[in-house]
């Protein structure tokens, strides 16, 4: 895929934002724009040379611009798309990276105009640093891209945001109901993080952790260094099916305890091969 | 530090085993002998050049041993010591690699000869694979290596493991007691394993959840392929630890769960907040 015959508009030139102007750029867009409120980004983004421009106020970018790529917070992409409903040109293509659907889908397209296509896409990639001097094209490499299409979505919308997913490098797109993806996510996703969060918290040995550590503790606690902002939105937009995730994972550790304290070798070992089966069955 | 001038004997050539003989052939050991009464991993280890004689009985290279490093199963360990307490070379150092030490220790001590100086030993270091034809001397570079001295340790053999691990790669060796080791241990390294196996259990979405995974997933439960004899061995042998960890995990999730139920945004964010302070400064 390249020479993609579009103007493309960036919304929040940060990791995300940054990461898809330089993955993008490969494929060759007619122009790529960025809007930030931050100056600052902006002239990074500018310096870096991953945009053809920046812009803080988005009328100029908007009216130009056949796909939208927003990557700012969940609760920023509302007043967003209300702000600027009418700077957006006619039939374009919008598109986000946010990490839960079903309130926000649903809000979204309640005030929409009817010309707009809003395709909901979720990257499953990041990084646990934030800006866009952090940004990477690297990231989307093998990853896992989920698109949520709705009723009103057209065919061709939302093959453009899968064929720009594998164009960005990712390895499999996956298509899901609003519904379903925020069940998956708060499995895949979000309950990692609260399990690396609570592991991190429960640290009360009073010595430097890190001299006593293998690679095991260090990859389950590396997502511990969270955007607190960002991940607070996500946890409360997604809080039912978060704490449904928990309560089962909870059961299970349960379970390991149980064996433990009943000295029942015989489960702690079936819990065991179980997790490891399933582990290496993973694809 | 090159030209180690010991004769020394590697006990168990699996996946540490090995990695141990390929990391010291590079000190150029007098001689480098391993003991494994399975013959296809001899046969491998002497293929591959990372040992120069291989033994299935271990009556000789214990003889001629100034080192033996012992990297079988834990509870293997006490009977191998005792059935070849005749076998070893007067004023000889033992080491393991054991990832439990309080119980283990106080037995093998009980057993051992007044001449022979068993310094035990932890490097926090292994992969999600068994056997030697995954040995790697990587696994060393840049992981902790722990001590646990013991009263009938003499200060130089401490010395000699010491300079070995450094030898071998690792960025640093903590000395602390059987105690404090099995404390720190089943927080760093078996609770992370519990996590991870309780979390690929908790897998009931009934996807092929490869496709709906970032990094986080897969990087938290990557040690749930685990071996399974092994790893029942361990949590059983440390297990009052590994339930106090267990527990207060437990309560941090529970924390975390309570702020979503209460919509409680501000805990939620201090829960992320502390958690990841606490991350970015763990060395």
């Amino acid at each position: 895929m390249k020479g993609l015959d579009l103007n493309i508009t960036i919304v929040g030139l940060g990791l995300i934002g940054g990461s898809y102007a330089l993955a993008l750029k490969e494929l060759q867009p007619k122009k790529l724009y960025a809007v930030d409120k931050d100056e600052e980004a902006i002239k990074v983004g500018e310096e870096m040379g991953i945009i053809d421009k920046g812009f803080i106020s988005p009328e100029i970018p908007l009216k130009e611009s056949d796909l939208i790529i927003i990557c700012i917070y969940p609760k920023d992409i509302k007043d967003f798309v209300k702000n600027n409903i009418d700077n957006f040109k006619l039939g374009s293509v919008i598109t986000d990276v946010t990490g839960i659907k079903r309130e926000f889908a649903e809000e979204i397209n309640a005030g929409l105009r009817k010309d707009i296509d809003f395709v909901f896409g979720h990257p499953m990639a990041g990084r646990e640093f934030t800006g866009v001097k952090y940004a990477s094209k690297e990231i989307f490499k093998g990853a896992n891209y989920i698109i949520t299409p709705t009723e009103r979505n057209k065919e061709e919308s939302i093959k453009l945001i899968e064929d720009i997913a594998i164009g960005l490098g990712c390895k499999n797109v996956e298509k899901v109901t609003v519904e379903k993806h925020d069940e998956i996510i708060g499995f895949t996703s979000q309950l990692p993080h609260v399990i690396a969060v609570s592991l991190v918290n429960s640290d009360n040995l009073g010595v430097d952790v890190g001299k006593f550590t293998g690679d095991s503790y260090r990859d389950l606690t590396r997502i511990a260094r969270i955007n607190t902002k960002l991940w607070t939105e996500l946890f409360m937009g997604n809080r039912e099916n978060l704490i449904n995730q928990i309560e089962e994972f909870e059961k299970n550790i349960t379970d390991v305890k149980t064996a433990l304290i009943n000295k029942d070798m015989k489960s702690l070992s079936e819990i065991l091969s179980k997790a490891s089966k399933k582990r290496e069955e993973m694809s």
